[in-house]
């Protein structure tokens, strides 16, 4: 079924000990759609500016996306500059331009109301409460923040919660959303404030599953995949999320077995995506590198 | 096949958010050949001061663990005292009394020297190569250490890991010793010095194992579980050495699928350590207890 998304579409430059990028195509709507693409149909919500051209709408063409909802506004398209020269976890940002996406006022093509599936990936969450209360038939909606938004604009973020099923953030985010430091305990106050199921990334230790089954707490991890050189971490989370969300939005039902397949996926295509600079990785994957990505998740994690 | 152990039996005094005790029973040595007297026959070779009692003595003893390589020294035992108030992965140690450590000079039984496992727990690597040496027909040898040793006894330390089929570390540990910030790279780099198999701890993410099957790296890796509660930190890494070399040990054969459970095996009894104070989770430990907690790792990590 298919997964609208929303968030941007952008350009970032990028440095990290393996080299740099000028302007490569980047965003997250552009890391989650790229990701899902291998499981399900995608269609991205954005706004681009007149920079935005034929090279970089062949990247979603390639697989397929449907672009309908990406606006062309007058004037720049988002750009993002960082570097993550002395910590590969954690970028320091050197510039934000929002450009175009200033005045963003998402609009949904006629052609996206019969999604199931929706991704508000990070940006207002003004903006993501205006898409998901314009898409109330979905049957599962999922969503990402950050740091910026929990602390400056927590109470438009708290009413995003409230619409969501699933909710993608990193611990330092987990612990600062829910004021308390064990993971555990930090996890059971998101969920009071309404998404049931929280996927906490850790960085280069993987990835927890918080959910209930039979009405019981039930948790599902997956390591970090052993590495010995990350090109760029850029997208990586946006990356886990449209592997993870993607393979959930192919499947007829979203049982518990797939719930823990889909975080083996979200982790398949987060590392994947940082073997190269921005989308290079992703936008020229083959099928057959995904199931041999998952093979290696399982053989690391399985005993038998 | 039995294991000998040598390492410190010694008081703790601790402080956690959970609470505090006073001299209570603590020491690599006791952690370690508890866990482990679960899997397999466990012979202990310390010292202890004349404050080491049959109160003391009766935890080994419920646990069959052999004594008879505990010396009995004039004066007072190791005590070590510390706290986790605001760090439950990192104690801050209060005081440290060697005692009649300072002079101890392992000596090995008779009875001993059928052992085929070797265990060299946390201490002076000048103590543990010596050890190593008097036991030179041991099946496997595995180890302990800990940043003081990397830091200020370097060449002592790098003479023991070259007698080390498996060395037992933490990440901030293993980039000190290696030299190097990347895990994979760092392991590489101890593999290089010695021990074929590093078992990589990342306190509450888990522990990886870096090792080598048919010649070729692989890697296996286990979560932390998820506990809302804490209740004492202290020995838990050598409770996990424990119940993983123990679980080896009771093994006939230590094929890679024997040392994948055994990854697993370690971590449960981790886990299980940290629910109380000191030794007493261990201590009182049923051998059905460590089955159910072998099926929550399970859950935890197995798709299906």
């Amino acid at each position: 079924m298919a997964i609208t998304v929303v968030g941007s579409v952008a350009y970032d430059s990028i440095e990290t000990p393996a080299g740099k990028r000028e302007r490569c195509l980047g965003g997250a709507a552009t890391h989650f759609s790229l990701a899902a693409s291998f499981f399900t149909g995608v269609r991205v919500i954005a706004v681009v500016g007149e920079d935005f051209g034929p090279r970089q709408e062949a990247v979603f063409a390639k697989r397929n996306v449907d672009t309908r909802g990406i606006e062309r506004a007058a004037g720049k398209s988002f750009f993002w500059s960082g570097s993550y020269m002395e910590n590969l976890n954690e970028a320091k940002t050197h510039q934000t331009d929002l450009n175009v996406f200033a005045g963003f006022d998402p609009k949904i093509p006629a052609e996206y109301a019969d999604s199931q599936f929706l991704f508000l990936a990070n940006i207002d969450p003004v903006l993501q409460r205006r898409v998901r209360e314009a898409m109330p038939g979905v049957k599962l909606v999922a969503g990402d923040t950050m740091n910026y938004w929990i602390h400056d604009h927590k109470p438009a973020l708290l009413e995003v919660l409230k619409g969501l099923d699933i909710l993608l953030i990193n611990d330092t985010e987990a612990r600062m959303l829910a004021g308390e430091n064990n993971l555990v305990c930090a996890a059971r106050i998101i969920q009071a404030m309404g998404p049931q199921t929280l996927v906490i990334k850790h960085g280069e230790y993987g990835a927890s599953l918080y959910h209930k089954v039979d009405g019981r707490e039930s948790f599902f991890k997956v390591p970090g995949l052993p590495l010995d050189e990350v090109v760029d971490p850029t997208g990586a989370g946006d990356s886990f999320a449209g592997g993870f969300f993607g393979y959930l939005a192919s499947q007829k039902e979203q049982t518990p077995e797939v719930f823990r397949t889909a975080m083996f996926y979200g982790s398949v295509m987060g590392s994947l995506a940082v073997e190269r600079f921005g989308t290079e990785r992703i936008a020229n994957l083959e099928a057959a590198e995904i199931e041999a990505r998952f093979k290696i998740f399982r053989e690391l994690t399985h005993i038998g």
